[in-house]
């Protein structure tokens, strides 16, 4: 059981394959009655579709989602919510040198040992990004509802190829600038270095490259006390959900790996009340003791390893003759695919979050 | 379902409060008929036991476990395997006078909140780093079945407080320098550092504080198309149950964050067949593309925030006054906890790992 | 999580809703490289349509299943299969008349009550007998994997109305026997019976009312040692599978009910060895103990209530109004769904099979 | 994973063997808070507890647990339960004669296939009745919260040996007579039939033999819209559960087999409102509509086998020389399991009923 996102009484169900008929999911366990505004999802995928001026792959997929159950008078049902996105500009010609000739850091060999050689290869198959699609499908349905509980996520670009953004404040985030950051071509929140950002990649395109970069992601809005201790709290559950993203290949929470050079005093968030409510003067834990929300939002990142599609020559391994040959990756790919994969980070964070309050 | 961390068919329910009655797991799914070697079993254990040299807790704990069931005949059953190790050393009058405080960067809000105020505070209950003992017994009994099928695992410190270990070079590490680590009291790589962390947990220590760290943890041996795209590889398994220790705030494969500021030329492993064998040249992916193992070795770290406990005072709030407090922690606590927490990680990575396998 | 069938590795993720846009399955845990034949899964689907002769309703849905992935060069990819079928003839005024008149026996008032009055209830919306339709692809598939591995099941009715059908005898019963069976329209052992049941049928349909019986299905070639103890073996399984279907009131193996009027001494299966196998005299245990299989066929029998739609006028609830109201059910309905629900019990027993084979 | 009991966010994982150290079960998922009275735990218990009058095995154990973690001041913790039952009166040298002999109707051979000879075959090892135990722990305590609820449930002995008890009217079912039901050593509501009841038995013990029965159980203050349709409703989990129970060989709701003999106008309970509440005129459905609660109390029935072990001279095989071989088994062993596997199948119906409800 591959591709199910089971997070408690919340399931996903992903399926597809880039060449095939289609893709889409199944969400079993959402609440009823709840009404979803189908513009606002469509807008939400609209954010992970390829990029203009020359950063995203030239495929121009309507990527709209056709909602088959689950969904009646404008409201869940509260039964399975499936929708289907139909694959029309499929050119599998433009994969059809790359058989048996692994793609370097692909799931092409993998893929081919795990599955004996019977799955579908064309554009990666089950293994492409084009399977983040219906996860952002799920996501905006799962963020739709938590907005009905005050609670809002928000990710964006916190680097590229060396380059940083800022982080998020936690202390002082606002709906405007989460709202902000969700308009932009280049989710970023000091505007002034997205410039710099889509220098790296066009650089990196230029020389037949690609780069990669972090996602960071905050949830406001979450009470204290959800969660729990050990192996189905809230780091286990978003982890799960933001691995299922091809690319990812690191999360961390709070200071992550920053905590490797913290003390204890500078690491522990001192705790105080005010107007009743107890808060935190530093949020370095990323909002989560002992797997369950303090009140504070929640924050985390997200590594996004560099596109593995590039045209530079790469020397790799035919699979299936099992000797050493040459490759030229044609075809359009993304020199940098960090800014689609924020609302695919955020999506799998809705979900995470969502599974806890069904 | 907070505390079974259930993986494929291998599930591992963890029980117990560190001033309770006891703790344990019982294992489920195991294959039969493995013979497990006990001593080993305990060897494994004692590697999480509080360091001499003044480095951790003064609190002795026998720590054995007791196997109730599942084990024949010197081998397991298939049948449900289970361990109780007994609370034996429980001081619980250190704590007598943190109970309303909350310790900062502990659960005992967060707790508080989630279970209405009915967890056994003392000594953090559920929450405490006590109840990866029997997390240890688990990867200790994984460990010796995924042995016995050529995977070995070893982890080390690869941080404390900034002062940083050699990587394990996956390209050529060998079971004389796995079997090496393990005897360790700072189990690392390059023994020249030990030193110096010693020397900054030490530090820490007289300035009543603590310090954090990274564990990094290597897995042999796995062949080829182990794991499963989307929610259910690699990754996924072996951050579900990383992320359940709980001083784990980030989990990184392979180069993790690094990628941020990689190419892709320079990301992807190359690729090459010597010997019949699939290979890469290097193993930035930490041996796992789409969720699935290349047959290269597995590298994963994980970040280990600085013990919450320290002996410093701290403002921080009573939390059924919900008003402002001060707080000083009495009673034992180690100062970096990273040492004893390697072989932590290495047991939720030979669990996650097994999983794969039955 | 309600439409989830999850059995071990295997999970079939259920959707639609009888006049939606369409229903179907993803089946996610499937072996690779697995050829399917789609004509037979077609005549499987085809075992469950509409049966003429006036027995069943007079809608006719071509209910012609689309794969939309897992599914490549005429075998399964080991990633998700998913199937879904169009709802075309949905005349929904039909029903316009019921929809807050409870129809008895129904789940018009439970699912009103539990989705908050958000369900779709037109033609029994998620709770539609039309749900089968992607269960028994589901079966299907199953059945052909189970097939190459020597293993067969076949569903017949053993009763309806009161008029039995002969059990299978599993001591004798051959490829032959079952192969002959499915291709009935009202499959039966013991030919001579259909004729008196058909009779029970049309009485009831005449009369305005409806009839139950009891489906019986043998399951051949399943090898000694598969299954589990306590709650996840072959009784767990197949019956959490069974009761999936709407009708299904009831589960027994072997002698089932019948034990209450048996002596151990009789009910025990006698044991003995011919040409090296281990076989039992009688079958009276269906071939499981202890959640195992024994290595005889696996006999089990599921009850089906009566159709709850009936033409007769009913006192029932208006559950908006939350008064008393008559009703009288307009709109196609069979008056015996017995036949129709021969393959979805196959079809159920199959998927539970198969989970413990992957 | 075979003895882990998950329904939704409760799991009751159980373990041990008959002759081992212990056996128990971890219970993970309970609401925190709820005061449980140890005592009624232990009360519950003892209805299981082998039976007077020479109709039950005369090994006496206390059988009393300890409770090991999450209870904590009188109440749970929220955190995993943990009781373990010390295994004391272990006369193994009883079983010395059977071991390659395999008992008819028990799962020696399946287990020794299963579990490739690794099992630990002692008094059946871990598929011993004696396993129920920890079950009733659990199905005490998750009857303590039903309890606190408003909800009761209550299982008689419906038959023995077709002696038959009378049936609950679930139409007037009373918490009185629930209460004076588990009074009883053998817990019947017409007191009259106990006595042929008993002479049954006896017979059947002095022939060497054994009897089984039927097992009724009643669910009454359930509210409407509890469950969910197709695969995780009310006969899901019940039916999942209840088939946990080693003897349990068939599971009915409502009429069960018996609406093979119905008419739809008969089946279908006609509904009507009383002082706002919906009801029905009759039950025949068991309270449950495509998996939900209806309002009414839920009821089931479960049948019981004879008890595999009897003292009459059996032909069997020897599962490791593979070959024929008689049988006479010795020991102590009940000539009916009936009576004791009463508060089984209640405690069963608990942890089932209480998962929906967390």
């Amino acid at each position: 059981m591959s591709s199910v996102l089971k997070l408690g009484e919340l399931s996903v169900s992903v399926f597809g394959e880039s060449h095939g008929g289609g893709i889409g999911c199944v969400i079993d366990g959402l609440p009823s009655g709840v009404t979803l505004d189908t513009d606002a999802i469509l807008s939400f995928m609209a954010r992970r579709a390829p990029k203009k001026d020359g950063m995203s792959t030239a495929r121009s997929e309507a990527d709209t989602p056709e909602i088959l159950s689950g969904f009646f008078n404008g409201k869940t049902t509260g039964t399975p919510l499936t929708a289907v996105i139909r694959n029309t500009d499929t050119r599998s010609q433009d994969y059809s040198n790359i058989s048996a000739a692994a793609r370097p850091g692909h799931a092409d060999y993998t893929g081919f040992v795990r599955y004996e050689g019977a799955n579908d290869p064309r554009g990666g198959g089950h293994f492409s990004g084009r399977l983040t699609a219906p996860l952002v499908f799920a996501g905006a349905v799962c963020g739709q509802i938590l907005s009905k509980r005050g609670i809002e996520s928000c990710a964006h670009i916190l680097a590229i190829d060396g380059v940083y953004d800022d982080s998020f404040d936690t202390l002082s985030i606002s709906s405007e600038l989460m709202n902000s950051v969700k308009t932009q071509e280049m989710p970023v929140i000091n505007e002034s270095v997205a410039g710099k950002m889509r220098e790296r990649v066009k650089l990196a395109a230029s020389e037949l490259d690609s780069v990669g970069g972090i996602v960071e992601c905050a949830v406001t809005g979450l009470p204290a006390g959800i969660g729990s201790p050990m192996f189905d709290g809230l780091e286990n559950r978003i982890s799960q959900a933001v691995f299922g993203i091809p690319a990812v290949k690191a999360v961390a929470f709070g200071k992550g790996f920053g905590f490797a050079e913290m003390r204890g005093s500078e690491a522990n968030d001192e705790m105080y009340v005010e107007n009743g409510t107890v808060k935190t003067r530093t949020n370095n834990n990323g909002g989560i003791y002992g797997g369950i929300s303090g009140g504070m939002p929640i924050l985390f990142t997200a590594a996004i390893r560099p596109t593995p599609s590039i045209a530079k020559p790469q020397n790799t391994v035919d699979f299936i003759k099992n000797e050493n040959t040459g490759l030229v990756i044609k075809g359009r790919h993304d020199a940098c695919i960090v800014p689609r994969a924020v609302p695919v980070v955020e999506a799998a964070a809705n979900i995470a979050i969502l599974s806890f309050l069904l």
